[in-house]
């Protein structure tokens, strides 16, 4: 079994192929950030400002950041959650388009994202799968059920550094925000976003001792269905665990 | 004019349809570096151990990277343009298998960029298009007529701030290095990559007074020819454009 898709899609999200998008018709701008039941309860997260994390500096995180796969047994703190969060999808504000402006850059400010997090070792979080919201920094409930972790490191093609790993950091696109804009090209442009967000969460998790390792080998339709994504609308685009280093 | 490309190929490239990849066939995988004339005189760029940037926090720049479109016009100096080269694609070491180990993640190791410059102002340097030796850390002369500037400004639907810029980085990929190991499905994969890259950029730069902003809109079959292309085994993914801070 083979096929030419790669090549093809590159051809055919050449400007001569996009039509107009729905931008340029004037349709108007999808939601920013994905639709939730308003009556959820959903989980604080420690305000940002006061999180203190350990200064680092910038060419030593980047020189020495590894993707790191053998994780301690130590669950990070609800202010570490907090912190990565912030650092990879956190919005500073919203502008009068309106549109996100968020620690990381998007094509447009787009930012198509939905984080989904597996939390396995978090203090005062329930092992189990959540959704952050960008917009208000709270987390809220997607499924507790006790076998999230296997389900999610089975759809990975069975790593099993995620069910080791102290939370996994799920990015999945709401891909009509960005193909209002930019049509099929958009396409493009959610896998190089979702590359400015894991380089963000690699080099993050330096400042509380922590490491990553970025997945790209998934079984989509097997992940989508387990976060509730219908894989058309809305579809994982990209994951990476997080978790403490083992200290020699 | 429209097509529905962009799921067309998210859903081409799940597993289900990936047939054997050449390393599963064991092939022989492709050179780390796309061969060059060995007679070609070659820049020597600064050594990175003896480069000295101003020491940033990590969290400091994350929270205040944003697009910069507006440079002062002064120029970078070669110590600066090795230093950025160095964060983004920086080769640490060759491992055994053999592979680069680099300042940046990449899937599998496979690292399939060449990076390409426009350099517009580089003290010591030329104005015109260069490849960069990652392995060498050294420059290629690649095209200095005068007009380059102007033409890969054309290119990128004459977004002016690209010959305002210091230097624009360009980021091709040698896309047969990716899919070796990863099939069609590299084709995602080269996007992720080219965010990591460029979030790197977007943070290093903060550390020389710099600020950058990201290029996917570009008409790739021009690009392409501009830096000699084919297009279809080596294609651009991405630019961003770097340049000095107004000082106020």
């Amino acid at each position: 079994m083979n096929n030419n898709i790669g090549k093809e899609f590159i051809e055919k999200t050449k400007y001569k192929y996009l039509g107009e998008t729905d931008q340029d018709k004037e349709l108007p701008q999808p939601p920013l950030e994905v639709e939730y039941d308003k009556d959820t309860i959903l989980i604080l997260l420690p305000s940002v400002e006061n999180i203190k994390v350990k200064d680092i500096d910038l060419r030593q995180a980047i020189e020495s950041r590894k993707s790191l796969r053998k994780y301690a047994d130590k669950p990070l703190t609800m202010e570490e959650l907090s912190y990565l969060l912030w650092c990879t999808q956190g919005v500073k504000r919203i502008s009068s388009i309106p549109a996100t402006i968020r620690n990381v850059p998007s094509a447009g400010a787009r930012h198509s994202f939905e984080t989904y997090l597996l939390i396995n070792k978090v203090d005062g979080i329930k092992p189990g799968l959540y959704r952050y919201l960008a917009i208000e920094h709270k987390l809220m409930e997607v499924n507790i059920e006790p076998d999230m972790a296997e389900k999610v490191t089975n759809s990975c093609g069975n790593q099993i550094f995620i069910k080791n790993s102290a939370v996994t950091f799920i990015w999945s696109t709401a891909i009509y925000r960005m193909k209002w804009r930019y049509g099929e090209r958009g396409y493009r442009y959610i896998h190089l976003d979702a590359g400015h967000v894991c380089q963000n969460l690699y080099l993050a998790s330096q400042s509380i001792d922590s490491g990553v390792c970025a997945i790209a080998a998934f079984d989509d339709d097997e992940i989508n269905r387990l976060l509730g994504l219908d894989g058309e609308e809305q579809f994982v685009v990209y994951l990476a665990t997080v978790g403490k280093k083992n200290i020699l």
